[in-house]
């Protein structure tokens, strides 16, 4: 037994509360190492009075990587209250595994209750909690200045011909609000359920990550009266509206740094930053773009973007005051926190709590490209943008560089540094206006692009589309990536539009069994490069396979109960998947 | 290499801001496997500019246990900013270890930003903070009842002759403040500067964890205006003061349950605890001493503890009163949390950041006897009483059923679950008023008693002595580790009063380098019984050898540096430790 690889820790996503009553509990163990684990536990303050400790219960393994296997059970407990090991059997041995470490198995080790984990009283308020509207959710995101221009008559001096060229860093197209509420109808139509924004608030950059004045609507974007307008109508339709906070740092045009940058140490603004000589003047002392010898924190090293001392009580009330200020007068339903993971945990955590405490099941989401279980303890953010997970299946669908097994082992790894009621909630999209889009690294090949569409939105979380991957847009990385969109009906793919609007559909129909079901890749086939998995739920069950070979097809002998599928032939005897094809099969038993 | 026993996670004890600029990052490895660990690291935003991933730094061991390496390394970062992996090498190959998980060590992989771990940004409020003065603290603790009775006027109806019996569990014997105020000098002369006091607010019980009022001192132990007396004289003479804050439940008698009782489900306090069903009157519908048919939550299974819901903001807010109301008005130091691991989360949150804010040094314990990250991520406890430290020592010295080996394996287990300033503020107590005497553990075998004493001060921590160690004081068990102070001379046994004087003397001379000084147990000897370890910071070295063995001398050529000692030979050649004894030695070079 390979007993230096066993790991658990009690109250994280190794033992957490699931729901008011039900602990999730899991075991890492070395891949193929034991043979079976089993449970002890018990109420701590009876173990002697029932002797719990004489009986076990079976552990499943729920995830297997290549270094891996993950034990599961679920719980629950008269009194609240639960003591726990483990019970690890291999063809040589059996062992007791629980707070203080390893020992052989026998009563004295299984009766003596220091030798147990704890899961001391389930506390309810301590749960980590997600809003199941986001579980339900299809995501479109938005790139403002880019979607369509619905009014001209706010357009920058320097405004561009819709689609006149390929966007470079400082080009201006006019796109604004009034575009996207004019489109609300296409949206509906495709079947999305919620919009992300990227920035709509006053800034220099067509970007809008520069903030100058959080309280303000760009107005080359609109006004107030019209982004009310915008998440009204978006409501009526059932879509749901996330903003995109941009709080690690202000732009260089905020009156705050401005204030720095002519008073110097004697602005009143001068601990709202992390200054560490002055001038800060642009240009001087250093600060000059890329330079690693500037004056002051900035977010990487652009002096245009100052970074905030969000420990400074000024600044945490006023980043407080804007979060609320967005939910209060415009009903906003979520927030996407830009460099997340570079703003102090104390911030987040009082932002959870000021903006769940006005909208109960608001979501918060962070930009986070790294692994996230620091933010996700239930007190910051409800879930991350999940490029760690969609990156592993870009690798295996689009670059082709990893194997079938590597696929799953990097999916089920991911999945297992999180609750599952956050992985519920996460927040996978294949690209967005910081990375190519997805039908560009798959070389215009949109079949290969349908294809990893369709695995990822049968993937826990929920699935974003960057705008106009409904019509087969492409663009290399930013700011190739966020192209005009393309509304002239003669270069619209009308049949990817079909595809997109079709895979909605069915990720709603079968939303349920994704976000709750069991996730079991029972096919990995390294030398055909296949893929399949199979998800089950109560008494349904949803079976997909994937071919990700360039020649080989597949032959499969169920031809029932298809429910979505690409590049499948159907003769009287089987399903034959071709290359960058797909079944999807649904079954319901009595 | 053994893959699979890898362990590392961003922002935990694994790696953290130690200091204000100083990361502290750790590695754990399978014991044995890997001959080098060297880091690579550098700014995130600066990987392509100055490419620092072609460069690395080693890491040390700074543990090693049975089953694992732990591998170590400070860093700052010119930017605040740290992306880092790890770069394993073994007899066979070279890994690279990050974020993504394991790769070649190939160029590709070491160039990828994601493949790293990240310490996003050095934010000083989220760093874990201990207050410096409870690495200098010896505690005293005292069990009021049994301490001294210095006012008989207080005393209960059916006192007791003190010292006249060994105690059962609802004996009365008349201890009170003033005893404790008369006892100062005493106190003061054997060179603690820190007493944990037991519960000493209004209740039924001699022991006084089942409280009736938070906000009164119980009448048989004195009056608010002695008490405060008793911190002012205590300050004057440099000992702080440490309230037990019974939290997780109240009182059967005190004034909200009894409401309910009365009241049922009418009363205004029904939801300050957890009702299952009515009537909650003691005796009726299973609610007996003990009974598992409880008709609300409890502590344990005793119908006289009503758990407290403290997810209730009227419970949180009078709980937070209270807290608050002894550090304001009594200017005491710090709380030790009862059964604090049943209490919820974010209620400890708010109790630390309500505390902390009265008194920045302020100093929070919890009662945890099981593996406590959860509770010491710098915003809700600063320790713990740490007996599965302690036990560990109890068990190689005095019960003697575990190995040199397993000694300093499961002392560095304990160690690296927590941060380096939490582990220098750790409770470090062998015995207390719920556990067996630690001179009736060693069945009444004094120099066992001194030499395990001995090696406990010599731990990172703060020490405790249980009221009457000092004059080797016996007991079993609660309620007879509960005896009367015994302060007839005839009956105290000065010799071992005055070991300890010096012990507590030689822990403050030494106290900066255990603090802060490396721990190598450089000497393991399983057949022969002995263990030796070395302590080094700056130019100074502290080396401690104990012969734990029943009939075997060790012989040592070293005479020169040592600084405390028991049962040794001095001999014109050596140092003879015989059995029980010890010796310590400090070194200094230039």
């Amino acid at each position: 037994m390979e007993k230096a690889a066993l790991y658990h820790r009690p109250e994280s996503e190794y033992a957490y509360l699931y729901d008011k009553d039900t602990m999730h509990i899991r075991l890492r163990t070395k891949r193929n190492d034991i043979s079976n684990v089993k449970l002890i536990s018990g109420d701590p303050y009876l173990i002697h009075e029932t002797k719990w400790y004489n009986h076990s219960e079976n552990m499943q393994i729920i995830a297997q990587t290549e270094d891996y296997d993950y034990w599961f059970i679920e719980k629950i407990a008269d009194f609240k209250r639960l003591q726990y090991a483990f019970e690890l059997t291999d063809n040589k041995e059996r062992v007791f595994y629980g707070d203080r470490g390893l020992f052989e198995m026998t009563e004295q080790a299984r009766m003596k209750a220091e030798n147990y984990f704890r899961l001391p009283y389930f506390h309810d308020i301590d749960r980590v909690k997600t809003p199941e509207w986001v579980k339900k959710t299809v995501w479109y995101q938005i790139f403002p200045e880019r979607f369509d221009n619905g009014d001209t008559t706010n357009d920058p001096d320097n405004v561009l011909k819709w689609g006149s060229k390929n966007p470079d860093r400082d080009d201006f197209f006019g796109g604004d609000l009034q575009g996207v509420i004019n489109r609300l109808d296409h949206l509906a139509d495709l079947g999305i359920n919620g919009i992300y924004f990227c920035p709509i608030f006053k800034a220099s950059s067509n970007h809008k990550y520069d903030t100058i004045d959080y309280f303000e609507i760009d107005p080359q974007f609109g006004t107030k009266e019209l982004f009310k307008e915008l998440v009204e109508k978006a409501h009526e339709k059932g879509i749901k509206i996330m903003l995109d906070a941009v709080f690690n740092h202000t732009g260089y045009y905020s009156k705050e740094w401005l204030d720095v940058v002519e008073n110097g140490e004697k602005s009143k603004y001068k601990d709202w930053f992390h200054i560490n000589r002055y001038p800060v003047e642009f240009g001087k002392n250093g600060n000059f773009e890329g330079a690693t010898t500037i004056a002051y924190d900035t977010f990487a090293f652009t002096p245009r973007m100052p970074k905030l001392n969000t420990a400074n009580p000024e600044v945490r009330e006023y980043l407080l005051k804007i979060a609320k200020y967005w939910i209060e007068k415009f009903d906003i339903d979520a927030w996407r926190l830009d460099v997340a993971n570079e703003v102090d945990h104390h911030f987040w955590k009082a932002f959870y709590h000021e903006t769940t405490s006005l909208k109960e099941d608001f979501y918060i989401l962070g930009e986070i490209w790294h692994s996230s279980q620091s933010w996700l303890n239930g007190d910051e953010f409800h879930a991350v943008m999940n490029y760690a997970y969609t990156e592993t299946i870009i690798n295996y669908f689009v670059k082709k560089d990893i194997s079938s097994t590597k696929l799953a082992s990097g999916l089920y790894e991911q999945l297992m540094l999180y609750r599952n009621q956050t992985n519920q909630v996460m927040f996978n999209c294949l690209d967005s206006h910081d990375t190519t889009r997805l039908l560009t690294l798959c070389n215009g090949d949109k079949d290969l692009a349908k294809m990893t569409l369709a695995f990822t939105f049968l993937q826990q979380g929920s699935p974003c589309i960057y705008y106009g991957t409904e019509y087969a847009m492409e663009g290399e990385n930013d700011p190739d990536c966020r192209r005009c969109m393309v509304w002239e009906e003669d270069k619209q793919d009308k049949e990817f539009y079909e595809f997109i609007k079709e895979l909605i559909q069915l990720r709603h129909n079968e939303q349920h069994i994704i976000s709750y079901g069991s996730l079991d890749f029972n096919l990995l086939d390294n030398d055909k490069n296949i893929v399949g998995f199979k998800r089950v739920l109560d008494n349904q069950e949803l079976i997909a396979i994937f071919n990700n070979s360039l020649t080989e097809n597949i032959d499969l002998d169920n031809k029932e109960n298809v429910v979505f599928s690409q590049n499948i032939v159907l003769d009287s005897e089987k399903v034959i998947i071709k290359p960058k094809g797909f079944v999807l099969y649904k079954k319901c038993y009595r």
